[in-house]
């Protein structure tokens, strides 16, 4: 039932009621979460349905405007089919929604549930952050409530929905509240990827893109197999295109599955995150781009450093074409503002820069002694790689 | 450096690149905490000073502002001679300021901040309140940051700070938003006891007294034995006062240290918090004079039973009159209240009663068939007990 268990290691009594006294609580508890495609999340023999089945008390539906906007219909069938007593909450996706306030929205749904605390998971359909805010709710939620997604968008599929990050953005920076909290059970379903558009599309082959360069050469070779002209139907039903998926998820849970809480700040898929999340925020540039751009930039960084040779870096722009990535960026030319971002990034990693760079397609190292010289020569690179169009 | 580390239990690729696609991620992760007694916080030998001193960056320390108010001096004396780079937040303590909005002013505090993610710890100097507060807000931002608690009142001596539960008050319940959260460090002076009153000192012995009624047949004689007229001062000083709350951190210690987690929700340390979560919140009634009032009524549903005697439930009442504890309320004679009360915790515990009643002093059992009639016959037990005042 719980998807948590915990094993005492040790409880120690300094000395029970001595003068002095000093005690120390040791436990571990285990995670554990499910990641499963199926043909129609929305059939009654899907692993959906099954989860459905087994809550108990009436169970919240989040779903994500966009998807209610072009499924609406589909979904309440399927809810009046599967029979469970339910509540629906429709929510805007897009970063700019990703809000504290609402959390607490699906928090007040919630409290009118009244639902039995570890037996009504809490049901998220949507892109990233329609998962991201119900996954901050749940996990604070009476301390902690579980929850299921269905990812419906490309970047939701193959990157928010394999780790277990939840969040919210405040103050002006990305996922600033936040925690490590499990959905006990993710439903993928490649046929909403046909309701998206190609520039939405290209945000989740940003993610995969980064995965590619600093991780999997095989990954990164099935990207430039992508065809010219490549459409969101064709990414939502052709083989290769489900290969590479499946091949970015495993990638991604293999990389996570032993620093599940980010106990080690040194990560490789931190590749792209390292100079754009304060540009993301300022000027609203969807996540998948900006990790792109990131990534472009730091690979030009790499080049800089003769890590990389100027073919590898041809092909990494060649992919990102391919991917309809953008390439360039008036705020990666802005040596200061790249600087102050790589600077809150430093804080975020305790201090460290823990700089992930490409060595190799597919192959990568951490960076500590980055000086701030390097980025104008990095950035002109960066313009000149991508001007000279072949 | 960091309070935990992750060790990987099995990842699982179903089938990398096959047709079907079910992966299972699993982990377990270490908490460990310490509670460490010292003779005087704010001395240049004691475990905060120590942790201040590898804290890296700017510290932030929120102060109860009734700690503010006696010790203002005396902690601004003490950053001084530590010499460590700090901000000062004072904060308001009692239940009615458990809430979002201060937990977001910490959050505005650590972004003035910019420390380094896993290495600036926030102190917590204060009450329960303001404990948990802090507590929530180290909790979730940046998805979890270390925190130190240095608890100023006997309630948050005994109770908050031995478990790793944090939380704030929302939509009318008690700690509906909230996150299990260890801090790594929780550093007891038992000086500062002397500045509370009578009646607050009171409600951290209905924690004590809900331990020993459930739990430890010991520490209930050692409430028996409180002198008539304790004073504030003489809990803070008296080696017997010295005992019981130390017995009352091991115990508590002990049984949170198998179930930190609440996977188990037959929790003995919930008698207590069965009837009371909603009736606290509505009336602003003090956390552990509602402990103490809960406990009584389930005693008496215990003696209806015929689970305890009558002379055992009156040693219950008499340790309370000894605690400065509450005996009669009016909202403990009305039933559909009680009732109502205890169906949003059956919720709670996902469904189940699990209500925790003792069948001797020290001792507990899990009842799960409470029926709404056995209330009125236990309400007038309670009336008439502690009418009857020997």
């Amino acid at each position: 039932m719980s998807i948590h268990s915990a094993v005492v290691d040790q409880v120690t009594a300094g000395s029970r009621q001595s003068a002095t006294f000093d005690l120390t609580v040791a436990a571990q508890r285990e995670t554990r979460y499910r990641i499963v495609e199926t043909p129609a999340a929305f059939a009654l023999d899907s692993p959906l349905t099954e989860a459905l089945h087994s809550a108990r008390g009436t169970t919240l539906i989040v779903v994500d405007d966009a998807v209610w906007a072009t499924s609406r219909r589909k979904i309440q069938e399927y809810l009046d089919v599967v029979t469970v007593a339910h509540r629906v909450l429709v929510l805007p996706g897009g970063e700019s929604n990703k809000t504290l306030e609402h959390v607490l929205r699906v928090v007040e749904e919630m409290d009118e549930c009244v639902t039995p605390r570890r037996s009504s998971p809490i049901v998220a359909i949507g892109g990233g952050v329609v998962c991201d805010v119900v996954g901050f709710a749940a996990s604070v939620y009476r301390r902690g409530v579980p929850y299921i997604r269905v990812p419906t968008t490309l970047l939701a599929q193959v990157d928010v929905s394999v780790a277990i990050k939840t969040g919210v953005n405040r103050g002006g920076y990305r996922n600033r509240l936040g925690a490590f909290w499990p959905a006990k059970l993710t439903v993928l379903d490649r046929h909403f990827l046909a309701t998206q558009s190609v520039v939405e599309i290209s945000h989740g082959l940003g993610e995969i893109f980064k995965l590619a360069v600093i991780k999997s050469p095989e990954l990164f070779g099935q990207l430039e197999q992508l065809p010219a002209g490549w459409s969101p139907a064709w990414i939502a039903t052709d083989e290769l295109s489900a290969q590479f998926s499946r091949l970015a998820v495993a990638e991604m849970a293999e990389d996570l599955g032993t620093n599940l809480w980010e106990d080690d700040l040194a990560r490789c898929v931190d590749f792209g995150h390292s100079f754009s999340p304060l540009i993301e925020m300022r000027n609203g540039q969807h996540h998948g781009h900006a990790v792109a751009l990131d990534g472009l930039l730091s690979s030009c960084l790499a080049a800089e450093r003769g890590l990389i040779d100027g073919e590898t870096l041809e092909r990494i722009v060649a992919v990102m074409r391919r991917c309809a990535l953008p390439t360039s960026h008036p705020d990666y030319a802005d040596v200061d503002l790249l600087w102050e971002s790589f600077r809150e990034t430093i804080a975020h990693r305790d201090g460290h820069q823990h700089l992930p760079l490409p060595t190799a397609i597919g192959r990568c190292t951490f960076i500590e002694d980055l000086s701030r010289d390097e980025l104008p020569g990095a950035v002109r690179l960066m313009r000149r790689v991508t001007e000279n169009r072949r």
